[in-house]
């Protein structure tokens, strides 16, 4: 079987090589993409008269049923015809005869591969953000049921000051909503139809672009031929995008194993998200959080690998440039498993209230406010600072929390306190006090979940 | 010299520890923007009653002093005082006494450095789209004085099609535009106060954050404490654009190397922008576009490093995060570095107009434009495409381009032929009819030009 | 079906978490290393008297009979079982009944899957170096039927001095010979055994760590159990090793592609590694030769992906961990791949000769000659060096080389030339002159030649 | 002032352009190796007879004196000169006169350059394995003092079993061990003279190559004068086991910030090694922890950096090259100043024994071994594995440990339990009864520290 290129060769292909430079094992996943591509093609060629009208029906029939059979797994692709594209154009032709021949006019698969990857990774941004809508719902559902529920909140990972858990989960809001964002400005720059670049210098054939990118629901078309079949900008947005994303999840995953620790006792994940040892009996790990973790490094190497790739490629497509999608294939499979196995863990993770509280008892994590107390009375910062410096290392050394002293302990230090100091050093004072937008104070982190629900709902 | 914060410290800093942590050495760079913010916050904390308006303008007034003997070059900063605003805050009290320690009030060095960190970044973003800027309109500039030069297009660094130099400036301009759109979507999640945050769970109080946003000229306030002083993601997007930017340029210097070779010999750079050898005197390299291309290592160095810093970090502040500084700022430095050097070695170029014509008379550029002869006159295209490449087979033997051939050469191959086949693969019907839009033809070129200068203006 | 590990645990994992967690999709490939250090565990259990011998006997010999199983197909494995270690397990207890239990004495997975891993990587360093030694055998070849084939020798891709194309071969047997070196030193850290270690702190049954790593062919044992199965430092240090082997391909091939072009046309690449294209009839792509070239970027990013997996892990295993397998395995495919292709391009390529000649005569590169004749004649280097230069500025006003200048011509710039310089600076001159060890002369290139063959002879 | 390669130029180098390119400001700390290899390269010059012997000793004299004035501070560097091989050559020729111009004689910057680069990164692999060196010691000291100081060992970050700090200890020191032998690897391959390779095809003038080598204590010379000025591995491999090494530093860091945590409370950093809180007067930060963690990724960076600048550069030499020095330097620079800080770190923590050992009496760290003394019994392991788990739930539900429970309470859930039981579960038999090579008994650990100080000492 000769190749469609095979004009001005004497030779085959090495086997080995063939295989080597094949990726129909990994574009076939494009094939709903590279179908209705094919169809909009069709469509545009028979309205502007460069085929018979009823030639381009009968290849969009016979695409349709191609497609059909590949949703129905009747399909096998072969590895000789090197991709998706060659596949689906050998297929078409057995079924129609060599009016299939004709769906390749005026394009090439430089424009045609171009527009498959844009088409397949609009659909990525969707489903990518459609579970960090998800995800940012459950974060706003365990904010909105703990704005009361008080704990730690970390410096350095050293207790800092007292927090609730609602502001804690709406920190994470925060972030995934940014990444929400960085998505959609990517998905921008995608959904732009490079079909009728050609091989690189467009084509003579009198074409209409823009019917193509209407019929694909595409919001424009590209500017420049070169560039169409060059761009691979938006697939390194998607991996930089998932990369940050992927961070923020390592955060929240590092915090959930932490939380998950003898030690700390926090949070109990459920079994559905733990695994056993085989040697160890007692042992529950939280295996999926460090897993996610784990594949941070997976995303970010993702990243690396197409950046390096198109390092100093001369204009316009090279070869090299076949290696864009399997990583970001990789990515944002990695990416959207990530985002559901961790809303199904926050689901049905329990936290432990009354450890959470307990613990922001220890710590001295209401030493700021004691400070601010002599502050308000009328002291300097510093003098204030210093001051709580010196009953803080009394306390380690007497083995006591600041609010277990007596009055007259205090005032060995700071002569100045009075009973009230007690009041404003109680956790509930440092949290409800802290008013201010973005602060911890109840009412604050409610407003804040108004507006969350609201930005939500305007995905 | 005590530390600010040693009340409950017995020892001292290890010497060498001291100075591993500290980070004025690269963190001084923000002086005008921590200066800046500062007087912000000061005049809020008037306004507010926080502290008495006589102070508040004392402050400012004093910080105004600082930042114009700084400009002036008169202040050199101390190690053991750790950071930027701990020096300027030392400079403050040693200029107006203890009223300098009221400025801390209501904030801490994690929601200041997070301020300063934006508001530097956000005017790297503004100086960066401005060099970007300057560069589209060189390579406009050059696209419009070339719409007619014909030159060669490749793929796979083969010769593929004719096109012209203005179509091929142009292929850049749209990566160099994307840039653009990039970082402004940057700007956006840059552009948003901190302040207000304090060491993580905001302040007591009453402090106006929006006022504070507003002097500084800033869009909006952070929305959550905790992850005003984590997050670093404007960082993170700076350098996965500015890495996407170094990407196209050395794609951009690939071609200029390669373009300067004896092979090519279709540019020629200015003696300004090239340098020679001490031991070679035939030699003038391109060192600044091989320069170039290898920074685009280190910017890619740069993001890698942000990005493994941030990984697994729980909230909120963490030292690690201090790294996070050189990264941005190198990146920043070295992509406007770059954009500067490519915009004078472009406009100094000289390119080789007869080397261009006569390097598209080789190597079958108008191969396809032979085949689309063929099936305009009623040959299948896959019979044409393997016509042709037999042609190009027996032209390689005979050492002869396609237009060199006899009509009664190409008639062995293909009777059909006539002897308009000669005009239909001239260099200038190649071109000229490729008149779709983003097509090489002058007419869409220029189309393409009138559209850039006034996407450029709007900026 | 329960787990093996579910005695405390109330739920079941969530079935898409399962999948998530699970790693038989890319650890079965491990499987005959997996059983060769489970036989090799089951004989040692049997020497010690932990489990009766003739238990031991019969462990052995069901899980041969499961390795012939696997070899030949049969062999199914099951995404509930998770991994290759648990899948065997079942295998054998099916097989061999309550018996096959006992094997997993005195071990647990955390040191099989060390083991294992171990055994493998040994495995993948051993093929490597294999695809390597031939592929420095091939560059031997040509180099020794080339140490007279002038060619043009560049830097900053622009002619610098005339070499041979044996002294270019040898350059690159020099980088993948460094490989080599690099890949034996990771192999010896890699080949110690782990096993022993049990899940992280040994076992309490008297086993002989040293009969196993006998049997198993290892060089020794590891050290401190902890470490034993946190260390994935043999998985880092093959793929900093690939990553740079993979860097030295990519220049070799950067270099393909460019005397593959019409500009230089000096290399022919067989039809059996050259594609063609679906649309352009004369185009003959040196695909593999770019393929190589981007799968680059792959390779660095497995190692930026182990990397950053490892990054702040806690002792001793972490489930992160298990994300270290694809990224290694993905490298030696790719390495290996690569080797191969690269490998029968070099052998089934053609040089031409003569377009190697001819280029050396382009572009002044006997100019260093030039300089050396008159410094040879007793003018100072510096001013040689700007005699010359003004001279190839006049050659370059003029259309001609060097060599085709009359001696009047030469003289205007230095009337101390005589004609001897004709011979100085002719191209033959040029290289057999520089014969110093290392240099382009044929006899220093056949010394070098002969090293070489010696070094792969002792591999 | 013009440049030493002018000859054939007509205009000056841009200003922006000629900073840019420049590398004084970088490479200048290589002044020492490029004296030491310039000195070394007149002596041979004098001995071969290519130039006078007189003049080669006035020249070594005139290196030696701009060593002593660069050594005392008394020299400024022109970034005209752009390179510290220009800086010292027109230094040179100021003060001895034109004979100063014959150094260059037989020579290039290119191989220069890679000369002197190669002296330098021998020399940080000499101070980096000297650091490690230390740290080891220091860890085995601080193992030898604790082979009985019982703690708890993690996987997943949940209690696993009983160690000891002196077996946690020498886990570290294995990989500190490693990385010390990946560095005398790398050595190997750094210290190889590539001086003669001229600018890439060696030189006519007659050098000894082996004098040079031998004067510059390098234990060989290169083989291929193109592959001696475009080989830039041994940076990239010094690069690859630092970053590596970092990672090491930041799993360590990692642990001695969770140690240092309230909630672990197991280790006291002494106030030399932390910093407070400019707001919360409590905090005491383990930020040079942090810190060092933070740098893994400027290291990892590094790397990346370099990888992608020698990705797909032609040979031999391209100023893309330059590139090279800053991040080896930089990393070499931080892996130095972390091993450093960490050493100090350790020496002066406190251990705290009491902590260690209670906290490893909770989260049922002798659940193994409570498996292991049901299958000594007679049960099997899987049963006895799912017996204890639910003893462990049992325990969890009533809050005691497994030692804390009545004999009748464990024979509620395993009859065959005996009072021997509760000797079996203590922590010293847990520990005590691992006693395989690499376990936690103490006198496995012990005999790894008697191992350990042999290497040591070896190195």
């Amino acid at each position: 079987m000769s190749k469609l290129w095979g004009g001005r060769f004497e030779g085959n292909t090495d086997e080995f090589a063939e295989g080597f430079q094949s990726s129909i094992g990994f574009d076939s996943r494009m094939y709903r993409e590279d179908i209705m591509g094919s169809i909009a093609h069709a469509h545009m060629l028979g309205a502007q008269g460069i085929i018979p009208q009823e030639d381009a029906d009968k290849i969009a029939e016979g695409l349709r049923s191609i497609l059909g059979d590949i949703d129905a797994g009747k399909v096998e692709f072969s590895v000789h015809d090197e991709d998706i594209h060659m596949n689906i154009e050998r297929l078409l032709t057995e079924r129609i005869g060599d009016t299939g021949k004709k769906l390749h006019t005026g394009r090439s698969r430089n424009d045609q591969v171009a527009t498959d990857f844009r088409l397949y990774m609009k659909r990525m941004v969707d489903e990518t953000t459609e579970r960090l809508t998800v995800l940012c719902g459950t974060l706003v559902d365990i904010a909105e049921e703990n704005t009361g529920t008080i704990m730690t909140a970390y410096t350095h990972l050293q207790k800092a000051q007292p927090t609730t858990l609602g502001h804690y989960m709406m920190a994470y809001f925060e972030m995934f909503y940014r990444d929400i964002q960085r998505f959609l400005d990517c998905r921008k720059r995608t959904d732009v139809l490079p079909l009728g670049a050609g091989a690189l210098c467009a084509t003579t054939y009198p074409i209409d672009r823009e019917m193509v990118a209407g019929e694909l629901h595409m919001s424009g078309i590209t500017r420049n031929s070169l560039d169409s079949v060059s761009d691979r900008d938006f697939a390194l947005e998607y991996l930089a995008a998932a990369s940050i994303c992927m961070m923020h999840l390592s955060r929240l995953c590092e915090e959930i194993i932490l939380f998950s620790t003898n030690e700390y006792g926090t949070l109990r994940l459920s079994d559905a998200y733990s695994t056993g040892s085989s040697i160890m009996p007692q042992k529950k790990n939280p295996d999926m959080a460090e897993l996610i973790r784990g594949k941070t490094g997976r995303v970010y190497g993702d990243l690396t690998a197409l950046l390096t790739v198109m390092k100093g490629l001369p204009l316009a497509y090279n070869k090299d440039m076949q290696e864009d999608k399997e990583s970001a294939f990789d990515a944002a499979d990695t990416l959207k498993a990530c985002l559901r196995v961790m809303d199904g863990m926050l689901k049905t993770a329990e936290w432990k209230k009354d450890k959470l509280r307990a613990g922001a008892g220890l710590g001295f994590t209401n030493a700021t406010d004691a400070a601010d107390y002599f502050v308000k009375n009328g002291m300097a910062f510093r003098d204030a600072h210093a001051v709580v410096g010196r009953l803080v290392l009394y306390c380690e050394q007497q083995g006591k929390a600041l609010d277990e002293l007596t009055l007259e302990e205090v005032r060995q230090f700071a002569p100045e306190a009075e009973k009230d100091i007690f009041d404003a050093i109680s956790l509930e004072t440092c949290v409800h006090t802290r008013n201010v937008p973005g602060g911890p104070a109840p009412e604050m982190v409610r407003e804040h979940i108004r507006q969350a629900k609201r930005l939500l709902g305007e995905l």
